[in-house]
């Protein structure tokens, strides 16, 4: 008999992981059933495949989604984090297996002792970052300890890019995932980590001035701006005596420079409204953030306040986007200034249909091996296929899909509300993974400790 | 029979307000009484004046509170903001006027039908900012506008600072009200204000780099920056029309640029606590926030970090404060960074036992009459007496005075939760004020509107 797998949510980030489940639905024997609130973007080659169902599922209407839920053998949410916490409670119910890709949160962490009680897996943080990232450190720290290291430094970075053929613009970037997610990034409080031993802050409006650089060979070089929380890896990695521990986003280097620009005009701020946003022009737009003057440009008002020299790249970035333009206009009522931000770069950074992204993701481990110091560097780098098939669904959509497929051929059997740092999780879906050629290469390096030389801001 | 007046709440801003009532005790008929969870710092004189009781009354005790409200004819409220809106309850229920020198809260302003059904007074923000701002404004508002004036624009200006006798360090600056509120003040969203008839927004990471120069006869210059919401005036004074509205907050030249690199550095921060911070010297407080280096000062990553030239006078401010000691500990458990950095300016900037406060206030009025654009000043200089005698004491402590006593005088008899901007209010009180040195001193000047050599950040 078939076994049943719900998928709940069918956005972005699900085209390999419905492709991997059905690839594999004879061989496996399973039968898919797809629900999402608007099955309008689900590919008819997935809807009219024998092994899959497609449903149409609004997840706040408990009833059908209790019905769902009960007739499958495991549950995949896609859905947003906020919507995990009523599905986790009704896979308690119906005594089912859980996978999910993103962060856990405290009400569902709560549910641990019942998981456990009703011996089920509740798998989260299986995607990229969080996921791959968990999986891939994990497996280095666990070989380094094996050998009788002690660790001494983890530093790892994750980004989402444009893939080097279309990466076509000043910026070096476009939109390949949420745009809002990137416009607010590292807004709500300042990033902590620890470097040499000692607790570090950078408030928002520095964050993008505290950048380190980071190489990956054929691929040249990028940068990489603080997390907001890289303490919380302390205790999930068991480093609570690690002197340095920084997690970080990774962009083209001069992103996060020119980035700085719209941080310093208040241009992020998603805690208040515009009231007369719409119809105003970018021009206008930017001039709310400057001061006033009877004679001067916003140009030159805008080079002044934020001392930019006539010569300065970052000037010519700005001018790609159109930004001083008077008659682009903000078409949003009532916009936050970084949705009317979101708009100006939407226009200019979304990714072309015959445009493909790529995922980088950077590790650095450094540790003490009979009483030398030694740092081993990982990156990997993951190109995406097309529109729909991008590098972000299928490093998301993979290791979920592997994952669940474990779960439900007790490859995974250890219960309980869980990430994937153990060795039983992490060793067959990195394994897997490689086939579909997403794999780490690793370089020995000279154990820098924390490099003074890449933190000047 | 005697009027009883019920103050609630004798700190530091009380001392005018109960020398005014016992001065008037016998020739007004008043009985005070004086409620405090902590009577200890109440002055002898006062309370073994006969026509003044003082009683230990803890707010938040229901029945307390409920039978002191219950036997007097009015209540003065100068407990913290948020306790208001218990006692404003209280005296709707007891049908008793009220008055405060705090902001209306929403819930209080709830309470207007209520107040008017009853045919009480609840008078509000009553006392120096708000208080004075808003009589002094509407005064000269409500006279331009008899002689046909229309407003154009309204700026207004107030600050705390120390008397000129007193200045003595290189911020001009000492403590004379809450510590706490000078830390974090701009913070909690961008400042709003209204330039030659564009909205303006300042994020809080500029606020301190966008001030404007002001210069008051006799007391030399100064400087403002943007308070959070000027927009609020708007409505309150009938000002929808006009062209530029800012409302600020008043330091000495200089300060704002020097404080401005605590706010660049993160060290104004309240959202996080440092959790080693009991016992770390001030110049590890200082580096939680420098990026690390094996090799260099700490002083040599502040100055690169914040671009501070070597002979630059801030840096020499940071010095008097002891910023770099490696000896001075933070005391506080668990502190923010906001209040580790409250400890440090608290032992620099303490007023002394013989020092004195001053009270500065500043209006500009610009108008449109008989088709020629004019502009009025308005600025106010009060010093304060000696510790407890504080300016700040006076001007929050006598309007609220003044109000009660005209209150309980019938002169102020208009119904509802209110503020002072009706001349039924205002005019006696700003009548009254200038027998006790506070008043403004105007000057008819050229119309500057919003002059730009001042907005240079």
């Amino acid at each position: 008999m078939a076994r049943k797998i719900l998928v709940l949510g069918a956005g972005k980030s699900t085209s390999y992981l419905l492709d991997y489940f059905l690839s594999k639905s004879v061989t496996e024997e399973l039968h898919l059933t797809v629900g999402d609130v608007d099955t309008s973007s689900i590919s008819s080659e997935i809807a009219i495949h024998p092994r899959c169902q497609v449903i149409e599922l609004d997840i706040l209407d408990q009833a059908s989604r209790k019905e769902a839920i009960a007739e499958v053998d495991i549950v995949v949410s896609m859905l947003p984090a906020r919507l995990h916490t009523k599905v986790a409670k009704d896979c308690i119910a119906f005594k089912k297996h859980l996978v999910t890709a993103s962060y856990i949160n405290d009400e569902v962490r709560k549910l641990d002792s019942e998981v456990k009680a009703l011996n089920l897996v509740f798998m989260n943080e299986i995607g990229l970052d969080p996921g791959i990232d968990h999986m891939s450190a994990m497996e280095v720290i666990d070989r380094i300890r094996s050998t009788g290291g002690k660790m001494l430094l983890f530093e790892s970075f994750t980004g989402g890019l444009v893939a080097p053929e279309d990466d076509t613009n000043l910026w070096n970037y476009k939109f390949t995932w949420n745009p809002r997610n990137v416009v607010v990034a590292g807004q709500g409080g300042a990033a902590k980590f620890i470097q040499e031993g000692t607790y570090k802050y950078i408030p928002y409006h520095k964050l993008f001035r505290r950048t380190e650089f980071l190489d990956i060979e054929g691929y040249g070089k990028f940068e990489g701006y603080a997390n907001r929380d890289s303490l919380w890896y302390k205790d999930a990695y068991g480093l609570q005596d690690v002197l340095t521990l920084y997690r970080g986003t990774m962009r083209r280097v001069g992103f996060s420079r020119a980035w700085n620009i719209f941080v310093q005009m208040g241009m992020t701020d998603d805690s208040y409204e515009i009231g007369n946003s719409k119809g105003m022009s970018y021009r206008e737009f930017v001039n709310l953030f400057l001061p006033y003057s009877p004679t001067d440009s916003v140009e030159l008002k805008f080079r002044h306040y934020l001392k930019i020299d006539q010569d300065d790249i970052v000037w010519e970035k700005l001018e790609e986007l159109d930004l001083f333009s008077a008659s682009k206009t903000i078409t949003l009522e009532n916009a936050t200034p970084a949705k009317a931000l979101q708009q100006i770069l939407e226009e200019s950074w979304t990714l072309g249909d015959d445009e493909k992204d790529m995922i980088v993701m950077y590790h650095k481990f450094g540790y003490e091996l009979d009483g030398k110091k030694k740092q081993l560097d990982a990156n990997m780098v993951v190109l995406g296929e097309n529109r729909t098939h991008t590098a972000m669904a299928k490093t998301v959509g993979l290791p979920v899909a592997i994952a669940t497929l474990n779960i439900l051929n007790k490859k995974i059997t250890t219960p309980g509300v869980q990430i994937p740092i153990s060795k039983e999780v992490y060793s067959p879906i990195l394994a897997e993974l490689k086939t579909y050629g997403i794999q780490f290469s690793e370089f020995q390096v000279p154990y820098l400790g924390y490099n003074p030389d890449s933190i000047a801001g």
